[in-house]
């Protein structure tokens, strides 16, 4: 069956990275690593694209909200690494029904979010088509060699998530209420990040952006290891299911050594720890002893499926 | 009116890039350029977007072709720069029309591309819409300092454009021959640009993507002078107006200090003094001393004259 995975898996045994490239690392994580020449950083890259009727719709969106998502999407990935984000590119396809002041808009809102989050708005590219799509790309840094990646938990560590989940995919079904909030703003977890690589040494670490089941499996398949989970916390109102297969929420996963203290709550937001590692098949799943499929969103399985 | 250097130049007034910033240049040229601390290469970063039925067509475009030239444009902004390309990122957006054979054929191309100019696929994204669309982020590198930009020309120097002009047009109307060819297999000029870097230091340049009058009026606008030139070379079989006023030949428009001897050919590719820098009003630009209208293509204008 055709994935995002098998079509990733398929671009990166095409690609030969040479060694003592600065390409660090390449295809499969949530950013790609360059080590510049003489430089004291890492920078990270990361690209996600934004699209009408797939990620967000014309009719419920506001042009801010929709340009504030279209960034923190991609500014999660650079927390997911720990980084601290540079400077964004927006490469924009304007649709027949975008106006200037929707454009205008859909820039406050991204701009918003830059300001706060310290992104410089750097360039970009323009274009129109029949529907409206923005790419995002961020680039961020870490100090050289400590980026946290999703390929290196290793047997016996706990798993923890921060915040609680399933609410962006309650929030997307109801439309309302703080669950629709959660939707529409949710916060890239930078400081949060940030303050677990220098300060608790996460061992592994990646975002939830397409649910719990499937992102799981997929550091447990980079990590080569297998996880045993209990239920993750669940946002207010949403179900089990929101919580383990919703996508969108933008929270953390992480592993961290075996036994370490952590806080309940960091940089303001709750963390739990929902399971651990184990040596076992590669990407096995298992909630309370029952192996858990990855039932999260995949763009290309579901095209599938709709066929 | 709504133009891209309108929409273009509202979002520059809006970002405030802080004193001693690592951001050495933001919006408004081919690429942005970071500076990473401590590191001997300045950065390049720029996003192309291609999208159905704007680039390209479904029914006239090969995959390979579409996925060859979805990464020429980029490369052809780091070569504008005078860059050697490092990685790059694709964010794609498939089609319901998009079979995954479409897809290996497209990346393809681009991987052929990728690899014949030392670019390495390092990551992007995957989506799905009503269309299909390619965001292809380049990351390159130049020595620090040393970036050639659209904005360092000064009044009395040599403008020159490599090759001919009109090709791509031509190509796009008549859909067969050398121009088809040029039109879907342009070529990033990136080993020429970086000779005239180096070698020649050449004193401002950008690639042609838009037409050289849109494009030279952008020059002369950032440079903040007025150019005089002469009928540029034209591409066998296409008409003066094709060489003014054709877009996506991606062949360089630079200038040098005046009377500077360059070779007939440089790097297997002619070049062509078509005229001089002048003190004068910014942007305007005159062919055999006549005002030349900046006609060449702009996404949004063309949008407004579709209205």
């Amino acid at each position: 069956m055709t994935s995002e995975r098998s079509i990733t898996e398929k671009l990166r045994s095409k690609v030969r990275i040479p060694a003592g490239s600065a390409l660090a690392l390449g295809i499969g994580d949530d950013c790609a690593i360059y080590r510049p020449r003489g430089s004291a950083d890492d920078l990270l890259l990361t690209t996600d694209l934004y699209v009408e009727g797939v990620h967000f719709r014309q009719d419920t969106h506001k042009p801010q909200d929709a340009g504030y998502k279209a960034l923190a999407r991609s500014l999660s990935d650079i927390a997911a690494m720990g980084g601290e984000p540079k400077l964004c590119l927006t490469a924009l396809c304007a649709a027949p029904w975008t106006t200037d002041k929707w454009i205008d808009g859909f820039y406050k809102g991204l701009l918003e979010l830059a300001e706060a989050t310290g992104t410089l708005l750097a360039g970009g590219d323009l274009s129109r088509g029949s529907e409206f799509c923005c790419d995002v790309l961020v680039l961020g840094s870490v100090p050289r060699g400590t980026a946290m990646l999703r390929s290196t938990a290793k047997p016996g560590q706990d798993v923890y998530v921060s915040g609680s989940l399933g609410g962006s995919a309650l929030g997307l079904e109801t439309g309302k209420g703080k669950a629709w909030k959660k939707h529409i703003h949710p916060e890239p977890r930078l400081e949060l990040a940030r303050t677990l690589r220098e300060k608790y040494r996460a061992t592994a670490a990646m975002d939830l952006s397409d649910g719990l089941s499937l992102d799981l499996r997929r550091m447990a398949l980079d990590s080569n290891l297998a996880v045993e989970i209990s239920a993750p916390p669940q946002f207010p109102g949403a179900t089990l299911a929101h919580a383990l297969h919703g996508g969108e929420d933008y929270e953390l996963l992480f592993t961290v050594r075996a036994g370490l203290k952590l806080p309940e709550t960091l940089c303001g937001v709750r963390l739990t720890k929902i399971g651990r590692t184990v040596a076992g098949p590669a990407g096995l799943i298992q909630l309370e002893g029952e192996p858990l499929a990855p039932l999260g969103y995949d763009h290309f399985a579901s095209r599938d499926a709709a066929k």
